[in-house]
């Protein structure tokens, strides 16, 4: 449904509900926004102006908030109601893996939120989603004008251990210590986040066109990681 | 504000914008549904009423989804909009800590997002919550005419470790192997998005009513995980 085809039908339903006399006398406001039946239709977006967007909203409120408010904001544009109902600092809370506790990266917190919004099959999106980023080099993108920052494998979808990982690897690369709260990390987690959301924006894409190959996680256990990271015969 | 005035308020906004002409001749539908300045007016809810909602709906959608679906669900009824305009479905992707990937426990994910709608301080909430979560036997919530089932502390707020350890703590109760893929584990994370629904709400409510005492939580680390877990001298 496109965006006039979309406003046209919502009028129509919109004329209809938008103002009622509810049976207790009281009156009661409805739109076509409360349908709230997911998913949520979707258009084709832009991969290079959502991963903009997100390095951009990453300095606003952090990793999570970044992709899931730079995905949503592009929606809410491009394709309105019901998009315009939802919070775009809902992710807000994602950051340092959930305020800091270093759970699930927020990037893909965020992302998982976008998802499940446009995608019946949003497990199958998710899995490829989180199999790349934990096996892909990250950070992808470079903002214009700026040089390549160092790149690492986190091997896990864990903020922890991929910002851990990627200090290591940074420490290295400048020759110097770069530690958790450096504003390289931060640059990093900004340029993470927009990696981040044009890979989902791809993955959305592909998708919604019937194009998607989706990643097949073999096993019970779905992360990559060591399991004797955690799992040494010395504990 | 209580429902009632909500409601009015509401209309006043209501019929004034509801339908309008837009600039380029095209008509436009807008209503106050499309506030999302967070937080979300909170009114007080019944933390035994939503815990035995989360109960039921794990069965429907999993742990990410009972509890922020339970809450939201209750809001929804109790306040209305811009509740309504939520999809309660958009946590379905937390379970298994992320569609099985082990990452942070569903239920604390759903409960986050709850409290970034309706709190300012969203963060002291989450800490306060998380902190609760890795230092109590859980579950603690036991359905009507049932036995309580074994607990256990998880001392972390990821899935995996939560999961494993109780199973190790009921095929100890039990007397016999209780696994990851077993209908007590499954009874157990149903339990466990009762229990958790059910703090989310003791602590919404302390909050609104300025009651909350927030744990601090001191050091960079904020969870409580013993670090030699993944950074064991032999590796």
């Amino acid at each position: 449904m496109d965006r006039r085809n979309f406003l046209k039908n919502g009028l129509k339903v919109g004329l209809g509900v938008a103002v009622g006399v509810a049976a207790g006398g009281g009156i009661a406001l409805a739109s076509r926004g409360e349908n709230t039946n997911l998913p949520y239709p979707y258009v084709k977006l832009d991969p290079e102006r959502v991963a903009q967007r997100a390095y951009n909203y990453y300095r606003k409120g952090h990793c999570a908030y970044a992709v899931f408010a730079a995905i949503l904001d592009e929606l809410k544009e491009k394709v309105g109601e019901p998009y315009t109902y939802i919070p775009s600092e809902l992710y807000v809370y994602g950051k340092g893996g959930i305020v800091g506790w270093g759970t699930v990266c927020g990037t893909l917190n965020g992302a998982c939120g976008i998802i499940t919004l446009t995608c019946k099959d949003y497990g199958k999106l998710i899995d490829t989603l989180f199999s790349w980023y934990e096996k892909t080099e990250l950070p992808t993108f470079v903002p214009k004008g700026k040089v390549a920052y160092p790149k690492s494998v986190s091997n896990s979808p864990l903020c922890h251990v991929s910002v851990m990982k990627w200090c290591k690897a940074a420490t290295n690369h400048f020759g110097r210590h770069i530690a958790y709260n450096s504003k390289e990390r931060s640059e990093r987690c900004a340029r993470l986040s927009a990696s981040v959301a044009r890979k989902t924006v791809e993955l959305l894409n592909d998708y919604h066109e019937g194009r998607l190959v989706p990643v097949k996680i073999k096993g019970f256990q779905k992360t990559k990681m060591d399991c004797m990271e955690c799992h040494s015969k010395t504990r």
